[in-house]
């Protein structure tokens, strides 16, 4: 039997979660565009969209909120946890270790909705408490009177964020919410595939984010953007990269043929805050004068700024370091991982491929 | 593209480091077999071989003997996580938080040898201390003059084991140290397929054997033996389960179509250790009795004892309640995920399946 290295387009499952159509550039959330939901809806309705397999009614929504804001508020052993392991530990470390440690014995399988609620709440507040520590400041606790993005702000800065910056966070954590079976989802669906339960499938998942291949942070992205400094500059900075036959960083994607959707989403949203943020129109100018050099020396070629880009403009204008960039995108993915998880629950067969022996044998 | 629900006979890799050969009744570790290894050799020995492609040299012996023992004391903050979780997490919940707990920013891209070590050096003395915290006991350091198998034991219980003791759990966590690409294993190598570091392929591998699907306990056999009670009652028992249609618990296994060359090796270590432990020899007298019942009831299916029934026998000989089975299981697995994890490293490819959409379309 031929090795499927990668398992590159072996369908390992059917989904109703999401629909990653590169061909089209388009991103379907359970029926509705991903780039419509990051312009309308709160990350909250989203994750219950994720999760339910529609949007919340009125009624619906206000329960829900509630009970999310209550779970932002960690168990205080796991406040201890975070507080007490080593400087030796980053964040993607801390997190991992905090979302196993929400996860006690009554996380048996099959996953509950508010299990997922509870996991996904207290992600943020994880990340922001541990990049308090860090920093040597103290905790700030959630604010249960602002959204998810807004008190995950709160929770970082200690200030109340600016409308156009919970906006933008919002609009970049609903189109991260969700893609398809990459390996952290994959990895997910594995774990649940032997009846385990959520705590595990989602430490799994944060796990493979860990790694650079899947959740590495959008440095070439900033590291451009900075080395342009401001608008005057972009055409010469670019012009002389692409003639030097380097790599834009933050256009193209493997999988969007065309325009990426959650790209062109936060392009739309970083466009309608203009003058908001100094970095949304750096990145907007910048993206503009890039696509237009691309296609002037890559005719054809359909070289778009993807979600990298934006994400780097985003979390430039939110003053996130690097450290915080794949725990944010973990975060976000926690509601997709459930997702996952509850179809997985649904329809279960264990995953379990084959190898190919090809070592020696033993000598009878 | 058809949908490969489980991913069933799709070769996902080609591995040196175990062959699972169901037809045949056959194990292989890099070119020894399994139930040899089981026999001769110490736990150590056999992660070594895993992890190197050999068993050590004298010398390298010494040297990794050493290392081990030394590995084997906990870094005082994954003690105090262990001491402080509340009553509510069980083995596996704390097994899985604390291995997450001991891989600090240093446990990156690549996976080390030494980190293999620690890891699966330090899962043991985990599960000894939780387990006793949660019977109310202090826990025990480990002994650095013995074996690992032995300063598990002694960690558990506070005295020092037996030798037959030793030497069948030492079988027991040999032969279930390595089993291919099943799904624990599977998940560590999708993790450290997106370059994440070996603490987060563990961890998520120990949430997949969380699940009873893959690490559920043999209770079922310890029911059997216990219902069974002396040796004179095994052949009535036996008989009447078979005729009333019973399944009989422990005989027969999905991938070995004849004897399990696991439990085979089970038997003959038990066998050696006639009169040492009453478990031992009424195992000894189940099998014999079940095996020619299964023969004479259902001829020609080959049903004979997996490594679940001698794994039961072992477990109930040490007096392990249930609750430490999967977590010895886990245990022992951690020498072979590692292995993995090293050959993944080796010639990686990012695993990424697809899925396909079935939910419904946006209305334009």
């Amino acid at each position: 039997m031929a090795i499927v290295n990668g398992l590159a387009d072996v369908v390992a499952a059917e989904t109703n979660v999401s629909l990653v159509d590169g061909k089209n550039g388009v991103l379907v959330y359970r029926g509705h565009f991903a780039a419509d939901l990051a312009r309308h809806e709160r990350y909250e309705d989203v994750a219950y969209l994720l999760w339910y397999g529609q949007l919340p009614s009125e009624e619906e929504r206000v329960a829900f909120y509630e009970e999310w804001a209550q779970a932002a508020t960690l168990p205080s052993h796991v406040e201890n946890l975070i507080d007490q392991l080593p400087e030796s530990y980053g964040m993607m470390e801390t997190l991992r270790t905090a979302v196993s440690a929400m996860g006690e014995e009554t996380y048996s399988w099959p996953a509950s909705k508010s299990q997922a609620l509870r996991l996904t709440s207290a992600a943020t507040t994880i990340v922001a408490r541990r990049y308090r520590r860090l920093q040597g400041l103290d905790p700030i606790a959630p604010d249960l009177s602002l959204s998810h993005v807004a008190r995950f702000l709160h929770m970082l800065e200690g200030n109340v964020p600016s409308e156009a910056h919970v906006a933008a966070l919002n609009a970049y954590m609903i189109l991260t919410a969700e893609h398809g079976l990459n390996a952290s989802t994959f990895t997910g669906r594995v774990i649940a595939s032997t009846q385990s339960d959520l705590a595990s499938a989602l430490t799994g998942a944060i796990g493979a984010m860990k790694g650079p291949l899947h959740g590495g942070a959008p440095s070439g992205v900033i590291d451009l953007l900075e080395e342009i400094g401001s608008e005057e500059n972009a055409e010469t900075v670019l012009r002389g990269k692409i003639e030097a036959g380097e790599k834009l960083m933050g256009f193209g994607h493997r999988v969007y043929k065309t325009v990426d959707p959650r790209g062109q989403a936060l392009k739309q949203i970083t466009l309608e805050l203009k003058g908001r943020d100094p970095w949304f129109d750096l990145a907007n100018h910048v993206e503009k004068i890039a696509v237009d050099l691309l296609a002037e020396y890559k005719p054809g070629r359909q070289l778009y700024a993807n979600v990298e880009f934006y994400a780097a403009a985003i979390l430039k204008a939110l003053q996130f370091p690097s450290a915080l960039f794949t725990p944010t995108f973990s975060a976000a993915r926690m509601a997709g991982w459930s997702a996952h998880v509850f179809e997985q629950n649904e329809n279960n067969k264990i995953i379990r491929p084959a190898a190919e022996y090809i070592g020696p044998m033993p000598k009878e």
